[in-house]
């Protein structure tokens, strides 16, 4: 390191260090311990390895059942899930005045709550897994969809999260999401909440806000918006429904966005590409952009072909 | 570990263990592996130094000659392409009867084949790198695009998945795209054929089905849609042309969906941004969206400026 | 390796020998070092543990002040920054033709201006977090938007490689923002200028583009483009005003496009989603989509409810 630099550095800590004096919010040193992304990333990835026992194999664990296998993974993600939510606890009001003892109880009681819905999660998850084979004809078997869908990878991780979600832990179930939404460009809040066979085609772009509520054979494609209709409350809206209600076996193509917490898309709905909804739809109603006139540059006013037929309900693949 | 943890996970693992018996589809234990991501991932990588033997420098390889590099990399990748063919031939029908020695052969075979494609690769590679600089104010010189361009790369990963695919190689080429997709927000199936001169710009959100067919001096932006338009078909249209077909120099500009496996984009058109298409478009031809009128809110109801020419075409960058 | 496979090896390492030997750009073997990917990487990593010093405490550094931590980590990316900008500094064409020991004077100077810049860069991201904040009832608090919040670090490299490009520095800007955008879906070019208060949320598929100057308290929502309106001029259009000009307290809901470089959107302008504007909006207007109709099949023609209310300005979380 040159003489210059040397010079140089001392007074960049020195400003450094006077920044940080001035009490923003990002200058706060005295904040309690985050937890580690890291962490939580390697146990979506263990509890992954504990709902598939046959895929994901990892070759660090050089054992041979399935029984101890899965032994060793629930031991190891009980010893590391126990610690971070013992961490995030602090954001929980009462938990911010307890003593350590009492937040690692409770963090002990959450883990063993959240394990006890692994037979609930892995049943929705092998409902998604049919799902998403029956309904696209580029997937060439089961285990296709199991290693590199990333809609259904992003459905996995949001029925872990919704489950800790549910039992009141803080940051974690949102980092589990934020990491799928990263690695799939899907992005669906830990509190929307999902029926059974859920199938995402695609994916890139989809947004489903925390307080979605989704039927059984719901199929999204690219995307599509489940979002808030709203002025400007920003905190005031907390707590409130502001995302849409979405019924059974209805079908959302690319694009769409459904808007606001008293809209209800009935049964059986078919919502075509691009459509923006703010208001609820009746059960078995075909949904379509109207009037999206294409222009044509002259001398090639008509588009070619004689293809008459409705077109407007899309699948896209 | 408390007590009252350990009490719990004994439960919790008989509980598991009971639910693995229901013999549902993830249940499976018994299945044969599955091809390894992570070793898949460092075969696009050390394809991606043999393709730009000048770029990507690895300094793990502690060679300096460009030879005994390459050299060193063909060994390699080929030693793990095989190992990870052999695994995914047993998807193949006649290859999962087939003696453990015959599907090593036939793994060889392949991975041969696919080697001898190489120079095929780099010159249509050679050619998208030279689209992207000359389609691209934004763009600084050649490196750059080698070096930072997430459209650049989703296309060099498709040129070698399609390879493998056409070669008849399950999995692995869904396994490559996908990654370049969960880096790059650009979902490209290994079967669509791609043209010289391919130019994708942004990239986020594009989607290009299975069997769609693209010429030469192609150019798309992001949130581009080339898909299927079809009733709910699913496993029933397998292998069946349900994506487009564009021909020769044509753009198209973001948010733009092309549907159908008979709709065909003539040479030289030029599709304007979330146009949705469905039908053929004669060469030459420019297609706009019409009548997508803006309401301006009350006593601002005329926009600034006196711009009267067409601005239907865009360029986006 | 089997016999066979021995013997085509041979074979290929000639053919893609010959292949490089051809003289095409991909060929280039000669070219000086690229910059490091996975060392820019670390640098933006230190980089945030220095302007979030109470978040992101990484276990590899065992110390235990503030200051200490902070000391180290300056040295550290000083060390690494320098290098790297040695190496693009051969872009430069000046610096080609110097000697190794001016340009390494050169880097150290960057590095330094670079450094002296970090208040500035801290003073906006506080007022990011804030804006986050206050903007987003699905925010639990501000812990959440720095530690979870895909937006929130996009804007965060954003300012970081603002900096950086300002000061001249080749690729190094772009690497930065690319690697956020493959994390987040999220393309802001390095060149973008980005006032105060600014948030951006969910953000999957958002294009900012080189020219962009966006003003304070800007709200941005997922699959916004702010880019070029054009003929096809490629790189005769380098360095010109291509991108928007956003001007303070507007908000662009989802999907909207803003093009050109002429175009300004004035103070306190709200645009709708899915708006497709090519022209200047004059401040305080609202703009939606007009006359964009849905169709509904037969029998279910009306919308459920007596919603009469404009619903045209939306919030979408």
């Amino acid at each position: 390191m040159s003489e210059y630099i040397k010079s140089e550095l001392d007074g960049i800590l020195e400003s450094v260090m006077d920044d940080y004096a001035e009490n923003k919010f990002i200058d706060k040193t005295d904040i309690f311990n985050q937890p580690d992304k890291r962490v939580i990333v390697d146990i979506l990835h263990k509890l992954q390895q504990i709902i598939f026992p046959g895929f994901f194999k990892d070759t660090i664990y050089k054992v041979y059942t399935v029984r101890s296998t899965v032994a060793m993974l629930l031991e190891d993600v009980m010893y590391n899930l126990v610690k971070q939510i013992a961490i995030v606890l602090k954001y929980n009001k009462e938990c911010a005045a307890a003593s350590g003892e009492k937040v690692r109880e409770e963090a002990e009681r959450i883990a063993v709550s959240f394990f006890k819905t692994i037979p609930r999660i892995r049943a929705y998850i092998e409902t998604d897994a049919q799902a998403s084979f029956d309904g696209d004809p580029a997937a060439y078997n089961k285990e296709e969809i199991v290693v590199t869908y990333p809609g259904f990878y992003a459905v996995v991780v949001n029925r872990i999260a919704h489950e800790l979600f549910k039992l009141g832990v803080p940051l974690i179930p949102r980092i589990m999401t934020e990491h799928a939404h990263s690695l799939t460009g899907i992005d669906i809040h830990p509190g929307a909440t999902i029926g059974r066979y859920f199938c995402i085609d695609h994916g890139t772009g989809i947004v489903i806000g925390e307080t979605t509520k989704i039927g059984d054979y719901v199929k999204i494609y690219q995307g599509v918006t489940l979002g808030a209709l709203s002025t400007r409350g920003g905190q005031l809206l907390k707590n409130k429904k502001r995302h849409p209600t979405i019924e059974d076996n209805v079908t959302i193509y690319s694009g769409a966005s459904i808007l606001g917490g008293e809209t209800v898309i009935g049964r059986n709905v078919v919502i075509g590409g691009n459509a923006f909804i703010t208001r609820s739809v009746h059960e078995g109603t075909k949904v379509s952009v109207k009037n999206l006139e294409l222009s044509y540059s002259e001398g090639n006013t008509k588009p070619v072909g004689d293809k008459t037929e409705d077109t407007s309900w899309f699948y896209i693949i």
